[in-house]
């Protein structure tokens, strides 16, 4: 039975859908081959393209091997997350994202499959480049810019990997355990956000599991939370491969199974539906959200669409200075003269490592040197490689790049990870950087102490030699195609960093948060550091760390003042004034964090809660004001399953990194009412502490005899019973409570 | 329908348990009143008195308010669990043992409530004082010895609280949710031991949920862990109060309720069999197991008995004196030379602190206050309190303790956490020492450098300023009735310390494996740190702690060599040469560590697998064998629920403490043959890995087209693809695997 289609460019999804037949409506929810959709000629539904990102578009050539090892059509290789993260710039972001939406209409592609969002839950994590940050506010943050910024141009995003994917180890098996509160406040935080803020078309499940149940199939994860709770309107489509039982992953809320299985689980869902096993309801509503991203990807479509390379080119320039992490400048050693005398050290200077490898590897359309770019701005500049990157065959390099810095007036060591160590697909062992590169830097330094240590890493790798042999450090991350040229402006001061990290740079690998149990083993992998997650963590341990979350150092420096904090309905807001007391422009990344003392749940110390960036000129000043979200003072509590906030004194922080607090206020923040419903196991102390509830308790024991009445007049016995269950009053013998009397007292405190 | 009732003295349970009526059967399994059982005088059943222990017996007086807080007839005070922890003397806690046996049997005590050997997860727990350590093998083994003891005067054990209960915090509710390796591996390893081992009479519920679930009412817990795999023999009892739903209680294996419920939960249970709801059958098993305790009760009874106050007296002296810590003793201060000349400061010291609040509480035959010990062995002996125990009115006390102190040669301070902060049903907030005490201390030592600080504390407390300030350092916990005189004689050299710390001493809380998810809130407690309880967490971490697990110097020295370790079935045999290289007789605590470099699972660094006292002569030699169980070296093997020897070379430290390893060998140990069952979601790499199921892939994938052949042939291939749930092949177009195909493999793979 089948019946004249509808035109989709102006019929409802649901029109069209009705037109098609059961096989029809399976087969679009399947891909038809790696990176297509299936089409359905008869009833106009074309077949449309999803393709990797994030910060780029891997648009693989026809016969490629689709594993991102080669041949894609080149494409701007913008900075990748990790660089990203650390602009703390959502307007930068939304601009990088609208580049991304123009690249990829001109190749034809849909949804552009990014960004991707995931907590840095441990530095071994291999993806870390690809992602934004250990904080969720971060990550939601600028994960709602790129989203932004692609969607306005018509094309969609597809924000992944949801959820709880942090670990590449087993990552198409392992059970992430997580509890709730850490799960919603940490792990699903910056999701829920860009959802409610960004409405991304579609949202990639993981690959793994989460309580044992696999995202692909999950109805609590991808219809309860992303859904009913979130309000998303979009498509899930599963991570490529991630299906593990079609039929159960279509009714959880899994619409689109990427990239193809031939049919065979098309015809998996069919015969379930003629079997009676499940709704063809539940094929209708997939079929609807693919028909419903088909009819965006036709209306954004813009045929000949192309993009300028240059200018593309140029953001990515702007991205990568903007993303620049100045750790540490003693003397100062920089900015460097123009014209300066500088011996640039170091294989990466020439052969530059701006991403990492696997689905997000792009062919980038150029790729600036940082030896080119210094060799331009500078004097006197000469070059040693220093070292191998694969550390194979360099004796003598270190010699050689130790005299080379002797004859200049600064070294320029360009140290970072070997391509090799970070990919996608799996975990680090450690967070060295390699031992021949630290030779190399221990006799340049020794030859000249003047410098520089330029970092390219998509992890965080471990400083302490770094620390002590060069008075100063650049922290460069991968960034991008023009990454060499953004670096040069940096050292020169063409550019004045502004940088911030968006993770904690340990002091050792064996004192982060996840050390005992990441990766886990035998397919779990238990999130035993609960909420202490990156910052939190080392604050609540009251740890050193070698570098804090939020630093970043400028060529000027900003002083603050007038801080007020005001409470409003919809949460609260800074107010600062911030001057620029050095002797160049700059730009500031002031963070506002919030804390409870003396709450009544557990809590991080501090957290980031808001930030913003301001530009300054030398001797200039500007009142900031940092809007926080009432939503983002709440905890996910277990009591009623839903997001409270706590009533009481908050603590706001007002500074230039986590452990850089300049201002301090507190202000009355007035709490949610939470309804609790109480049982047999409800504490007493549970009971007194609700007005109604606690009422009704002292109304039904101030009858009794024995210790059931003291309760109703002595702090003592109150303060002895507080954590009894109340339920068991009735069965200890002459407490003067029976279940009868206790039935009639528990509909008494719940009925509010 | 009632039958003749046979004599309980001759018949065997079944034979009387088929002798009663379901009332009198249900009756028989919840108590009459809060320490005795309900006879049933028809059948010639009498009540049965289970009482309050474990270092002591705590026989409440008619009339009593059953809280522990007054008015229990006198009994012996030994040295509660901490102290006894620290001995690591089986062979003492086995006379200790047969020593409360016989103050049992003297008051009619059928079964003593203890011993309690929950693992020291946090330091924070208020009960810490009741337990033996932060390792199971050290509960474990001295657990047992405790168990014996007691029973070989005819008197039952109470093995508690069994389990995961390490708070008091929220104890009658909090579910402690630990994953399976920790679960099995530390927290109930030492019970399995102990049941194994003793066969307690008794093993007593804990009041906390375990993953949820009340342990009163865990079929899991009380059946099939405690029974099945355990093979205890003995009865459940309920800690007081802890049952929640009676009849879910019975059918899971909870035996007998205390203390009464009036009658009421009987009840419960007659209406329950009555309905059909549960099987008479299991209220014939926890009444069988009633009446066979009261039978083993009344052949052990001994009408009369009477124990020797003093030869009890002394064996608490000598308990206390194998207790005593010696953590630090530079110069060497100690032992104070006869008749010497010292000043005694402290309140401690003539108002000794030697026991802990609560259930535990003893009412002791006698107290020994160390300043009358002390003035007895030395000479010029003077006494100032220098502070107050509760902080208050203390003015000028400690300078006039200073003055003491310079008019003497040595000064002695008793520091140590008041009464009111250690107590069963609260646990602690920190682990300082009072600010008052600390500045006494200063005041002293400032006055005189030879200063010794004595120690009366159940819960580990920061030493920094003791540390800092004094050259000396006793640890003393709670000592039990003759601990002032036990301290004297170590002071002095009567006795030669030899105990060691059965729990870290952490630099700081904030240092601690638990402090971040310890008690948890809304009656959860996640066991975040998993495996990496006590020294498991700082070796793993490479922390500094400020006294190792395993430390305590002794006024000689002793020498390690000739370390050899053999395999056999039974597990690892070492084999050394201790010497007593100093002047004095002594006691060494030799301790064998285990670990497995390169390890499959997740491991500790080294865990204590064995342990061995050894008494010396001055320059005495002697071989100290210790043998450690091949069932210590296994771990809990989620995937085949049951625990598994690993195979390889084990690294077998010796030490005289977990950081002062004196001797290492490696010995190759095989092992076990673990048959794991595949499915689609085992990954390519565990079926390889499996020589049958291995051979079974390969076969099948040889004539394979596409990547599923190259499985079999490129080296390359099998890695990249290692982690790959097998069953994904088949969802993937073109590898050349179906479904049915994929059956016939796994078929394949198991069949072994």
């Amino acid at each position: 039975m089948t019946t004249t289609p509808p035109d989709i460019r102006t019929a409802s999804a649901d029109e069209v859908v009705a037109s098609l037949t059961l096989d029809e409506k399976a087969s679009l929810t399947s891909g038809a081959s790696f990176w297509y959709t299936k089409p359905v000629e008869r009833a106009g539904i074309p077949a449309i393209m999803l393709t990797d990102g994030p910060h780029g578009v891997r648009k693989q050539r026809e016969g490629g091997d689709h594993l991102g090892i080669a041949d894609s059509v080149p494409a701007t290789c913008f900075p990748p997350a990790v660089a990203l993260g650390s602009s703390f710039d959502p307007e930068l972001l939304e601009r990088v994202g609208a580049a991304l939406g123009d690249e990829s209409l001109a190749e034809n592609v849909a949804v552009l499959l990014g960004p991707g969002i995931n907590i840095k839950r441990s530095p071994f994590c291999g993806r870390n480049f690809e992602y934004l940050s250990e904080d969720p506010l971060v990550s939601g943050v600028l994960g709602t810019a790129l989203v932004r910024g692609l969607q306005s141009r018509g094309v969609g995003a597809s924000l992944k990997h949801f959820a709880a994917n942090n670990q590449e180890a087993d990552r198409l098996r392992v059970s992430a355990d997580v509890d709730p509160r850490p799960l919603r406040e940490i792990y699903l935080r910056g999701f829920q956000r860009v959802v409610e803020d960004a409405q991304p078309w579609t949202v990639m499940c993981s690959y793994n599991r989460l309580n044992g149940v696999w995202t692909s199939e999950d109805p609590w994860l991808l219809t309860s939370v992303l859904r009913d709770e979130w309000g998303f309107e979009g498509l899930v489509v599963s991570d490529w491969g991630a299906v593990n039982d079609r039929v159960t992953g279509v009714v959880a809320g899994l619409d689109l199974e990427m990239p193809s299985s031939g049919g065979r689980t098309d015809a998996q869902l069919v015969a379930a539906v003629q079997a009676g096993t499940i709704a063809e309801a539940s094929i209708d509503t997939a079929a609807r959200r693919v028909v419903d991203l088909v009819q965006k990807s036709v209306a954004g479509a813009r045929a000949g669409h192309s993009f300028d390379v240059d200018t593309h080119h140029a953001l990515a320039r702007e991205a990568a200075e903007r993303s620049v992490v100045l750790l540490k400048n003693e003397g100062p050693v920089l900015p460097l003269a123009p014209e300066a005398s500088v011996a640039v050290i170091g294989e990466f200077a020439r052969t530059p490592r701006f991403q990492g490898a696997g689905s997000s590897l792009i062919n980038p359309t150029r790729v600036d040197d940082a030896l080119a770019a210094i060799t331009e701005l500078g004097g006197d500049v000469a070059f040693a490689p220093g070292f191998t990157i694969d550390g194979s065959d360099d004796t003598g390099l270190a010699t050689a790049a130790a005299e080379v810095a002797a004859q200049h007036d600064v070294a320029v060591v360009f140290l970072g990870l070997p391509a090799e160590l970070e990919s996608e697909g799996f975990d680090r062992d450690d967070i060295e950087l390699p031992a021949n590169q630290i030779a190399a830097l221990e006799a340049v330094a020794a030859a000249n102490p003047n410098t520089v240590v330029v970092l390219s890493n998509g992890g965080v790798v471990r400083l302490g030699d770094v620390d002590r042999l060069a008075p100063a450090i650049v922290e460069g991350w991968l960034l991008g195609q023009a990454g060499g040229s953004a670096i040069a402006n940096v050292l020169f001061g063409v550019v004045n960093p502004a940088g911030r990290l968006a993770e904690t740079i340990p002091v050792r690998i064996e004192d982060t948060p996840a050390f005992l149990d990441f990766p886990g083993e035998n397919s779990h992998v238990r999130y035993g550091e609960g909420l202490f997650v990156g910052y939190r963590w080392y604050d609540a341990r009251s740890m050193a760390v070698h570098f804090p979350f939020g630093h970043g150092l400028s060529y000027t420096e900003f002083a603050y003042s007038d801080l007020s904090v005001a409470a409003t309905d919809a949460g609260l807001t800074a107010r600062l004034t911030v001057t620029n007391t050095g002797e160049r422009a700059g730009r500031e990344v002031v963070q506002a964090y919030v804390g409870l003392p003396g709450s009544s749940i557990v809590r991080a110390q501090r957290e980031l809660t808001g930030f913003q960036t301001v530009d300054l000129d030398a001797g200039e000043s500007r009142v900031v004001e940092i809007a926080i979200r009432r939503a983002d003072l709440a905890y996910w509590d277990v009591r009623v399953d839903d997001w409270t906030v706590e009533g009481g004194e908050y603590r706001v922080e007002i500074g230039a990194s986590s452990r850089d607090i300049r201002a301090t206020e507190t202000v009355a923040v007035a709490g949610d009412d939470v309804k609790l419903t109480f049982g047999r196991n409800s504490s007493i102390g549970e009971i007194l502490a609700d007005p109604t509830a606690g009422a009704a308790l002292k109304a039904a024991f101030s009858g009794a005899d024995g210790p059931a009445k003291a309760l109703t007049e002595s702090p003592e016995m109150i303060r002895m019973m507080a954590s009894f269950p109340i339920g068991r009053l009735a069965t200890f013998p002459g407490m003067g409570i029976d279940d009868d009397s206790l039935d009639a007292l528990l509909a008494a405190a719940n009925a509010r």
